[in-house]
């Protein structure tokens, strides 16, 4: 596990991501363009080439492990190394989710090519992970504690194919730990995958005296 | 859908992976090296100009749209843009799947720091995007017609921790055009995540006379 406090204030922060996430960009360029590219391989080696560099200068000095959960002195999370979210993830598309408080969410994500299952169609697995994901932000935001899936169950209606999708969840019911949420991807033609979830929020043991 | 028919050899596919897999395992490098980095911004900025050149370089000469579906002479599919298999997307860990032919499949796969959710632990999403690419593969293999998900439940039993995680799969059942099939992720400490599967093998409508 690696969860730390940082002591960013939110200008500090704003100055980070101005300089990642365009950088994160350009690798999801990157990733999209070793899939489609048609030159020669003289030059895709020479590309390799030039990604070896930047690899080696910025490995140079890097975190140990993963990127973990940064918390703010605000206790803002900054889950930047997230395969769904991430700022600093270029396998995130990346989702960037709305939370109007009221147990509901929603996000418009752009699947291009890497997200590819079928021919043209978004894989399956992937539209589980934005899935996940969202269901896992509509009942965890607020808490202290995030909730965790417990089950997922996904039911494909139709082929989603690549390009923008829209995603929406809510929460249907609670018992005890458990909270029930129901999500969908829909196109302009609606719905083309559904999920119902039960997230389940983690008993924290009380520190013994 | 861009399935197309490519007149490749054996031995020219091996010519192709033998320059596109290394290239494409040094944009995972980067992926991870962009979320673990601790370099100044000076030296992301030249990281992000650098990566920029060689994207302007691959997207001069690129095909339309997603990689989608090629097939050689011997009807031997290449899905190599796909996000969990795919010899040309970074996004693919790539999980390389083993068929023996019995109904069962199965997958050693290294998570590094670009398959995080909660930290430390492999996404949740992540997991389902996997166990679906293994349940279609188990499914499919031999067939002419493959099939697609119909509904996958996924059970998170405990957190998968990044690092290598196991996966298998195998038919547990058939009726009409449905194919039940049940697959885990393992860990040395047991299983981390379930999934049970119907698969469903699409209706070909036979061509009007």
């Amino acid at each position: 596990m690696n969860v730390r406090m940082v002591d960013f204030t939110n200008e500090e922060i704003a100055k980070q991501l101005a300089v990642v996430e365009p950088l994160t960009d350009s690798v999801r360029a990157l990733i999209d363009a070793v899939i489609r590219t048609e030159v020669d391989d003289d030059r895709l080696n020479a590309a390799k080439a030039k990604i070896d560099e930047v690899v080696a200068d910025l490995t140079s000095q890097q975190m140990p492990g993963s990127y973990g959960l940064a918390f703010t002195p605000d206790l803002e999370g900054m889950p930047w190394g997230n395969a769904a979210v991430g700022a600093r993830n270029a396998i995130a598309p990346p989702m960037r989710i709305d939370h109007p408080g009221d147990g509901t969410a929603s996000s418009e994500v752009h699947l291009g090519a890497a997200y590819e299952g079928p021919s043209g169609l978004v894989h399956g697995g992937v539209s589980a992970l934005l899935l996940d994901q969202l269901v896992g932000e509509v009942v965890s935001v607020g808490d202290e504690i995030p909730s965790f899936t417990g089950t997922l169950t996904v039911k494909y209606l139709r082929p989603t194919p690549l390009g923008t999708v829209n995603l929406r969840a809510e929460i249907t019911g609670r018992e005890g730990r458990k909270t029930f949420v129901r999500g969908e991807i829909f196109t302009d033609a609606g719905p083309t995958v559904t999920a119902e979830a039960v997230m389940i929020r983690p008993q924290i043991s009380p520190v013994p005296e």
